[in-house]
Parts: structure tokens; C-alpha cells; sequence
């Protein structure tokens, strides 16, 4: 999905400008919380969205969450694995197939 | 940052509970933002989240844009790399440089 | 707080422009989060928001509230009223005061 | 659409538990986001969402646009209304009606 090149072009361009300081955790989860209303904006009134906004917005949303990564030194690929091995447990294939029912439902 | 063993477990998790039926491009903005308060939550009262939580929290929003990106079609390091593009035209270092100033008023 | 004409007017402008055909409760739920995100933008990097922005945003907020209050037929008092109760049997004063810690955790 | 009571009520509930402290407007702001997640969360996968938690999220969101507002010392009426007038202008009756367009495509 991600390459190496994005992960280390968004640090070269948040260096370059010295943004560091402005990113908090804290910030960055605030910053993820906005961009992915800009996404859902995409989709406000109808399903047929605007296919470059849509792509503007959703790499906002993962270059603050590449940025809450390294600012927190954990590795992407690794969290999603992780929380992969969490969400097969809540959700057995035998029970949860084919519904959108919550775990804590089914 | 996300290799591809994470994605294609992430396509294999929906496919064997034959959820993509539920994931609309409009239903997968909606839950990127859920996940995004989720995160939020997390820094909701204070800086010092729990990393455990945040780890949790950072993966499932991350794991709605690898499948929202699928959905469309679109290459999560392409598009990326393409916004950073316009990003450095909108803020250079110049005058982007230590400050948190939005573009329009740079 | 808000008084029966804020609403009448909110309700006036909507009929005016034919536009509670686009009210769905799933639509203005998307709303309410979007402008959320807009309020919350305001407060991104620091603490020190544009006074006229904050009350721009948190007025769009509270429009869209308003309109799933009237779509659902709830009065905004009786909820707010309603969970009150709830949040005071959640939050004794002699265990919550002075602490942010979830209910979960107190 | 609120009545005093409730505004009243909500402040002693915060009174009591001293929670002021934690009621910083950034604070708020993001507590409005990540309940507004909450809220969006009712309608994730359709559209028929539980009345009870839709009750109880929309109450929350609202909880805390007052706490907001008081915290700002704006009135919720004043600010709707204001902002009513502003998007009369941006979206006149007979280029708006019947349309989600927004302004600047109109």
C-alpha cells in the first residue's frame, strides 16, 4: 500500500518547514478528526462524489495518521496486523458472515 | 509504512465475512470519521492517552482507507505523493517555514 | 438557550429552499459530524481561535441538531433532560468530582 | 427548541463535579467531534438507526455546544440567527431551491 518514498517525502516536507513542533499527538489526532470530516463532506448529500476531492482528502487523512505513527514510533503495518488479530477474535466467521451486526450483538 | 501483507489480510478479513456489501465508498468515509473520533477520544481530556488504545484506535482508521482506497480504485502511496505535491505549492518553505498559519492567509 | 424562533426561522429557510428532501436522519448525522470537524478545525494548532469562526461553526452545528431533532420528532430539551439523568446515576458527585476518568473507570 | 431548565441543569451537573477545569473551548470542541462520531456511529451501515442511542449521542453533542457557548459567553439563539442571515445571502431562494449544490457552484 504505502511505500517507503511517501513515508519519507512527508517527513522531508513537514522538515523542511520545521512543523514538528506543531505536532503533538494530541494535534495530529485533532488534524486526522478534520480531514476525515473533509472526506465524509465528499459524500454529505449524495454517494457520487467528486473522485479528485475524494483522493485530496483521503491522503490527508493518512499522512496525519503516517505522521501519529512516526510521532509515536509505532509501525503501521504492524498496528493494522495487530488489531487484524483482535477483530478475527470479536468477529467469527461463522457468526459474523454477512451481517453489519456489532460484535458485541451477534 | 503499510506493506502489502497487511493489506491483502485486511481484503481477506471482509472477504471471508462477505462485508464488502457494506462497504460503500459513502459508508467507508462515514466510518473513517468514526474511528477518526474514536482516535480523538483517546486525547479527549489530556495529552497522556493510552498507547495501547491509540495503537487500537490508529488502525482501525487506517484500515477503513486501505479499504475505502480499494473500493476506488486508487493507490494509497500515489495519491499521497500527488497531494504533496499541491501542498508544497500551497506552502513554501519560504514562507510556510515554522509557523501553523493556514495557506490563505500566508 | 435556544428560543422558539431560532427554530422557526431554521425551519422557514429549509421549507423556503425545498431542501428537507436532502434531510435524511443519516444525512444530517453526516452533517452534524462535518461541521463538528469545521469547529474543531478552529482550534487545530493552538487555543487562540477566531472568535467570529467558533461561532459560525458551532451555529452550523447546532442548525443541524436541530433539523434531526424536528426529522426524529425529539424536543433537544427532553434528550438533553433525559441524559442528564443518566449521566448523574454514570457520574456520582462524590466519585467524579474533580477527575476526567471514564465512568468505566472510576 | 431548549429551554432554560436544561441549560441550568447542565451547569450544576458540571458544577458539582467541578469539571469546569477540564472545559477549556479546545476541549469542547473536540468533545463535540468525538460525540458527533458517536452519533454518526447510529447510522454506519443504515439508516435505521436505534431511536434510544441516536436519543442519547444527539443529546451529548448538544450537552456539550452549551457548555461551549457558555464557556464563550455567546447565546446559541444569537449565533443560529446570525448565521442564518449569512446563509441566506450565500444560498438565495431562487438559485437554492430544490438543489445541494453548494454556494460556490451555484
Amino acid at each position: 500500500m504505502l511505500d517507503p518514498r511517501a513515508r519519507d517525502e512527508i517527513l522531508a516536507f513537514v522538515a523542511e518547514r520545521d512543523w514538528a513542533q506543531f505536532h503533538s499527538p494530541g494535534n495530529l489526532a485533532k488534524s486526522i478528526a478534520i480531514e476525515a470530516g473533509e472526506l465524509l463532506e465528499c459524500y454529505q448529500w449524495d454517494q457520487d462524489a467528486d473522485p479528485e476531492r475524494v483522493r485530496s482528502e483521503l491522503a490527508d487523512v493518512l499522512t496525519y495518521c503516517v505522521l501519529l505513527a512516526e510521532r509515536l514510533g509505532v509501525d503501521l503495518s504492524d498496528i493494522v496486523l495487530e488489531k487484524l488479530e483482535v477483530s478475527r477474535r470479536k468477529y467469527p466467521v461463522d457468526k459474523a458472515r454477512g451481517t453489519s451486526t456489532r460484535h458485541d450483538q451477534l
